[in-house]
């Protein structure tokens, strides 16, 4: 099999080139830039599945209208440092943004705020918004559910999402902790692209339609990936409790549609035939760190639990012990130099939606 | 080799005897009895290691000297929702539902309530206290540090502990989904017991003291547990950071001792070269359900939830997917009825203490 080819762009370029495509399906600049910054961040960070790759569906999903491109994002109902909000059907990268905003606002005002997000859509990656509240000296959280494909331990239907959590902490002089994880035991683009080499998948990372264990990657699509733990001796009942907690707190508690009702994100994918609520849904919380201790304080004790991580003694075969977010913090060294390599099919997806809406890629 | 002999006891008198010896060692007569209401919960839910067998441990503490029967458990420092709060080298087990009624009163007043704690010691079952704010029509949160056992990713020395997660959401007609989980692939009580019965352990949950992964059970006292995910290819870094979270949320933010630096709760484990804080650390959290949704629809949602994941088809050898707090709620069923079954090791520790206390068993 040949491998693929990459091309690689500034991030700046693919910013304003999807900022303009989300002006054109009638985003108001400011959305449009704000949204485009949130894919932007994941392809700079090296999440390719959810940056620009991720602008077909948009696309998609803007042509049949099912996206309400100017949202009147509200709180529904509050108390004090928690609120559900309504997202208004707008784009995921838009109401995420506004609604975190509002759970940071939150904590300005009452040390800690909880927001739980019904009537949106994809938001990005989590690590945008827990990322976002380290510039106010706060810690961040994010959580969003997404269409089912990973199935519950025992359970040989899928009935989750890969519904990722995210929380970053602020360093001194040491860059943040963020800790961004598929509550899945992978992301389904691992899968995908095992299909595409023609390579198999370990044993523990989905199963086929009978609820069996397999380890050919085209079975996923009528089976599911297991989720974190993948048995119950390795503690696949653990990753399943997390995913239904992200669940819960971003949809049930929202009104969103939670666990297999989720509708999906790309316009191939089959619909559940039932909606329990509006939407999918996220949640985001911040808290103040001056309301626990002196910011400085907290920084430094940050800086320390990293240095006494890296210098634990490794395990043969590797160099050392890595700080969660370290991957992504390398990629983004990289790729804010020498540009985000895209692959040909996404290069010709941009291709198409330039031709589509008349902007030049 | 010999199969353990249990006999039967029931909670009540297991728990009036754990109240007296609390007593014995000058705790007021209120908190002796919340402290073995505590372990009196873990008992009655099955999770033996959390309960009376652990006794054994709190009394060593008392006659060193290392705890304080009569902590004045106090806010330090505040904001609205938000809190650090100090035990005062308190008895965890008094200390974890002092600090857990601070976030409650506080998710009473403000929405939600955030509570990291340090100078505390070990604090029993997590769900205790996210079972607690159930009561008060709120969902609950509760971490812990604990000890070094578990190594990161790719880490040849233990660096955390168990570090458990715990939340909780109440049920309409059914009962509540509750969810706790070491971050660990499994507990230490599974390796021992495994020792005990002259067994090897399955492959990913442990490493030996070059690193290397093992399945001798005996290997785990100079090596360590892996944290949930076990390796690379299937998610190890995730139980990882999932552990880092707790560590920082409890211990980082309170000013307790983090990582390898938490006092051991046994008197046989070495206590760690340094201290970087105050004891171990907690983190409490309450959300009060109607700040986000009238509590009757938000229970009955549960309530669905339950439903559909119990209708999953289930996978071969398995008949049916579990809820979370399935198997505690099993257990809780039956001994409260036919009592708690104490292994003859336990009897024995509890006659001893009986001797030493003066206090009938």
């Amino acid at each position: 099999m040949e491998l693929p080819t990459y091309t690689n762009y500034p991030s700046s370029y693919l910013k304003e080139f999807t900022a303009k495509v989300f002006e054109h399906f009638k985003l108001t600049e400011e959305d449009a830039w704000q949204a485009a910054d949130v894919l932007s961040k994941a392809d700079v960070r090296g999440i390719d599945s959810h940056g620009v790759a991720r602008l077909r569906s948009y696309v998609d999903m803007f042509s049949i209208g099912r996206i309400n491109p100017t949202p009147k994002v509200k709180i529904v109902r509050e108390k004090k440092s928690i609120a559900t909000v309504d997202g208004d059907s707008g784009l995921g990268l838009v109401v995420g943004p506004k609604a975190n905003r509002i759970a940071m606002d939150k904590a300005a005002e009452y040390g800690s705020g909880w927001v739980s997000v019904c009537n949106t859509n994809h938001y990005g990656i989590a690590s945008y918004y827990s990322l976002q509240a380290l510039e106010r000296d706060m810690i961040g959280w994010s959580m969003t559910n997404s269409s089912r494909i990973v199935v519950p331990l025992w359970g040989a239907e899928r009935r989750l999402g890969t519904n990722p959590i995210s929380i970053a902490f602020p360093g001194y002089k040491n860059p943040p902790i963020v800790i961004d994880l598929a509550t899945s035991v992978v992301a389904f683009g691992k899968i995908e692209i095992a299909r595409r080499q023609g390579k198999k998948v370990p044993e523990g990372w989905m199963i086929d339609s009978q609820g069996n264990s397999t380890t050919s990657p085209e079975d996923v699509y009528e089976g599911g990936l297991l989720p974190l733990g993948s048995t119950r001796e390795l503690g696949g009942h653990k990753g399943y409790a997390l995913s239904a907690m992200v669940d819960i707190l971003c949809c049930v508690l929202s009104g969103a549609n939670w666990g297999p009702f989720a509708p999906p994100f790309a316009l191939f994918e089959k619909a559940p035939e039932q909606s329990v609520g509006k939407g999918i849904g996220h949640f985001f919380g911040a808290m103040e760190i001056d309301g626990f201790e002196d910011v400085d304080v907290f920084k430094k004790r940050i800086d320390h639990w990293i240095e006494v991580f890296r210098a634990t003694k490794p395990t043969p075969g590797h160099d050392a012990v890595l700080i969660p977010g370290d991957p992504e913090r390398e990629a983004e060294a990289i790729r804010s130099k020498e540009g985000v390599p895209l692959i040909q099919a996404v290069v010709e997806d941009l291709t198409s939606i330039a031709k589509l809406t008349g902007i030049p890629f």
